[in-house]
This record gives C-alpha cells, structure tokens and sequence, in this order.
C-alpha cells in the first residue's frame, strides 16, 4: 500500500463546481470542473461532487483511506460546523453541508465560505505567500474579503467574517447596494461598481477620453488609465479612495501585515496601488502605515487550494 | 509545600498601576494599586511593578515557584513578543518589556495592549461570559477597543487590532481627532465627544432644555436624557448613530457574537442600547443582525482580570 496520502480541494460556484485533487504535501494533481446543478433547491449539488470524488478515485486507483479530507469552499455564510443558512446563488435553504457531504463519500469534511477559502488559497500557495495576517479582497462582480488571522481563516459568529464589501465608505450615498444598504464598498471597488462610477462621470461629460459610457467596462477604464486618458485617471481615483479608505478601516479592526488584492479588477495589474495607498495612508491609524499591498496570483484556482489546505489543517 | 498556583494580573495606566494578586482558579486574593512614575522615560516603571510584585509575595509567604506568570495590559500597541515601539502616556520610547519584566521578576511575563487585556477580562468574568467572539468598546476620554475570536485577543501585526476609535463615521468631518484623522469614531462616541456633540448642538440653541454648553459632561448629557430632555436626546441620537454605524462596520469585518461596551460613557446603563441599536441595524449586513449588547461588568477591574486571564492562558 501506498504510503502517500491525498485530499480534495472544492470550489461550488453557482454555474460550476471546481475541483482539484492534490497531494498531502500540496501537489495537484488534477484539476476539473462539473456542472453546478441549481434546480429542485439544488438538491444534486452534493451527490454529483460524492460522485465526481469517487470517479476520481477510482481512476487513479487511489482507496478511500488515503484521502485525509475534503475542503470545499461555498457561496454563502458557513459556521464551522459546516452549516449553512441559505444560499441564493445554489438554491439551497438550511443545509447540513459538513454531515451530508460526509456521509456521501465516507470522508472527513470541512466546509468555509468561499471568499474566506480562496483568501487561505492565496496564503498557502499566492500572493500572500510567507505571510499569516492577510486580508484577501477580491474586486469581482461584487467584493468579497477574507481574513486570517495566525494563519487560520478568521470566520465570526454567523460565517460571515470578513464581509468587506459591505463597508460603508460613504454616508452621503443614495443609490442602493444589492444587499440593501446605501455606501458599500461594493458599489465603487467592484467591477460593476467601477463602471456605476464611470457613468457617473461621463454623464454630460465634454472633456476628452477614449471612454465610452453606451459600453464600459472596469477593463476599459484601466486600459484607458495606462494610455493616459484623464477622464479615466478621474475615475480610477475616486474607485482607489473608496477602496483605500475602506481598506484603511479594515486595519483599525484586524490590523493586517498585508492585503491581497484579487477577482476580475485585479487584472489591471500593480497600477491599482498608485490609487490606493495614498487614500489608504490618508485614513490608516498610525500604527498600521506600513501595511504591505500584493496581487493575487492564484486567480480561479484560489478556491480549490484553499479548500485543500482546509481538508490538511 | 502548597499546591496553590497563582499569578499577577498588572493594568498599567498613565498615573497609577492597578495590581492584582489571583489564585490560578481565577480568585482574586488582593487589589491594590501604586504610583505610574513616568519621569525619565519611564525607567522607574517596571522596576516598581517588580518590587510591588516581590513584597506581595513575601508579605503572602508564597514562593516564586508557585506563580505561573504575570500577565500586564500597557497603553500601547505591543506585539506578541512583548515589544513595544513608544507609549507617549508613560514616557516609553522602544522597550523589550516582556524580557525586561521577567528579567526584573523571573517569572514568566505575558503583555498586551490595555483595551485588549480588558477585554479579555470582561469575556472571563464580566459582560461577556459565555461569549468566545466579542468585542469589546470602551468609551471613556477616547474609544478603545479588543477584539476576542475564539477566545484569543486578536493582536494584529502591529498589535494595534482592535483600534475601532479610529475607524472614520464621517467623511465629511472637518475637525480633527487626536489622531491627526477626521472623522474617526472617538470624536463622536467618547466621552469628549459627547461633549463635543453637544456643544454644536448648543451653539446658538433656542430650544428648552437642562444643558449648559459652558459646563457640560457626558454624564449630563444622559442624566438629561432619562429625565426626557428633547435636546440631550437629540444628542444622545446623534452620538449613538455614529457609535451604532461604527459598530456595524466592526461586524462586517469579524461578525462577533455580543459588543460588551464600558467606560465612562456606558455607566448611563442600558439607555445607551436604545439610541445604538437602530442605528446598527440600519448599517449591518444581513447576516450580522444578530448580534447582541451588553454593559462591562468589571469596571476599572477589567484590566487586572484580562490580565490574569492572559497569564494563565
């Protein structure tokens, strides 16, 4: 018999499932996705994972004993005992995901929320590399945190640690967010938030710029920032202050050694900290001056390390 | 020889170093304080800590073998070895406080910052028991704050985790904090800013009311509000819209279960939940609220309970 052992990293989003297979000393081995299938309450969701896990086993002739555990990020809020009070995006209501995916392959599981999986991914094998107090703060179609606190996911009472997108950034804010608040990070540090503020400011807009309000993306407001469109550099500058004054509040509470920035938006590359820091420093306490920023590097597949280190810890 | 273990719990303060003696079962045997002597950087401080420390023990007739350690709350942000990098309350520049503390006592020496220390207290044996996620807010000259995950203070990276008086409530502040910022949550929500609050709320008042913006507490301020002072509750609206939306950011950041608050400010009682909690709900996320408030119970013994509690852990 086999001396090595493996794990598996899963990463449930609400139109596929990725999955990795790794070894104990944090190797993939394979990487693959599967359909995520949302109707009757996402009721296939974790049968169609048990199978998948025991299809890959199978083909690589690897027994159930040698699999040390099963991590698996999910979208939505999760306790540590891997419960789950409803979760939009899958179609699930009250779950049991910890016992269910247990007793469907035999294996010991842990189940995290997924940004706050992706964050540990990105600690273990990314941009956050050598480091154990990170925030990771993922720029996608909404923005998602997670914090680690020591080395371990910090994950709160509800699950819901981390929620950094949430943030009030600005008081005087009367457009609303999709979770109801007004003045959330959310809706200027996303890539629909950067392009709510881009039509802001083209709106009657007569200076000159490449930007073209009818059909934007944060994508094309980044570009046009690295060709020295000044319209753009505008608008990049209220998304940096936004993001730098929310990130600057995020310290007072965890006081982080660095921020990983990640998702959709992060594309834009290193020339995002030139519009963050100074916001950042402007707001920061004292203490907290020299934070570190880094990208991440993991980008998709930060799920699946994350959930597999979370099956080795 | 006795089997009774012990230990010292320290709360260091710009004038006075509150001192407690405590059996390992959490019994405190002897309260008592002596002189913060912050003359010449300082360097009398420790070295009076280890002899009140020595002539307690002799006076108790109990060896130093039987102390499992002292734990100390200072001022300052202090990192998890025991370092701190200057504390203007007391004349500290750069000090190894832990080594030198143990060096002076040979008993093994735990530090913290004081708002995380009391904050510890307060989970073991005040207004959190029961509670292993908490943060604790103190309202007195300014805001301080600890935050507990799982039990543990969350020190942070620079040991200055927790700093919520410092997160920004206002973006259109104009006057600023001690810190240098504008905006921050201690010039609203401390018992200066109460104070601060009701003066602009008295300047060129017409309205009937008991204030007097040429002498004025906190303390007057809720003492006006219980006796249904429209004008003082317009202030005590004003002061816990701040406190309610800061508190509703620290939850987006580590979704706790309870906020134990103390300090001058709180010992208005109860009251202060009233003019907090709408406000919390109107700023929090979905999941988070839940949360619960409560009053510190241990008052100014907080520290020196945190403190054991850090010595024995």
């Amino acid at each position: 018999m086999s001396e090595m052992k493996y794990c598996f990293g899963v990463d449930l989003g609400g139109t596929t499932v990725k999955m990795g297979f790794f070894q104990a000393d944090g190797e993939v081995l394979d990487k693959w996705e599967i359909e995520t299938r949302t109707e009757n309450q996402g009721e296939n969701i974790l049968p169609d994972i048990a199978a998948a896990i025991h299809a890959k086993l199978a083909e690589r002739g690897v027994c159930r004993e040698d699999v040390v555990g099963i991590g698996m990020g999910i979208p939505a809020p999760v306790n540590k005992e891997g419960v789950v009070n409803g979760s939009a995006n899958i179609g699930w209501g009250y779950k049991e995901v910890k016992r269910e995916l247990e007793e469907l392959t035999g294996i010991t599981s842990v189940i995290g929320n997924d940004a706050n999986v992706a964050a540990l991914g990105e600690m273990w094998k990314g941009g956050g590399q050598g480091y154990k107090n990170l925030v990771v703060v993922t720029l996608g179609t909404g923005v998602g945190g997670g914090v680690i606190v020591d080395g371990e996911i910090l994950v709160g009472t509800n699950g819901a640690a981390g929620e950094i997108g949430h943030i009030c950034v600005d008081y005087n804010e009367t457009d609303k967010c999709g979770c109801g608040k007004t003045g959330c990070l959310e809706q200027y540090a996303s890539a629909t938030g950067v392009v709510r503020l881009a039509k802001r400011r083209l709106e009657g807009n007569t200076d000159e710029t490449v930007l073209n309000m009818d059909s934007i993306s944060a994508k094309d407001v980044f570009d046009a920032v690295k060709a020295g469109d000044k319209v753009a550099i505008e608008i990049a500058e209220e998304f940096g202050r936004y993001l730098g004054y929310g990130l600057a509040t995020v310290s007072a509470v965890v006081d982080p050694d660095i921020f990983v920035i990640g998702g959709g938006v992060s594309r834009a590359g290193e020339i995002l900290f030139g519009f963050v820091e100074g916001p950042y420093l402007e707001r920061a306490f004292f203490a907290q001056k020299e934070v570190k920023f880094a990208l991440a590097e993991l980008g998709n597949d930060a799920g699946i390390y994350g959930a597999a280190k979370l099956a080795l810890s």
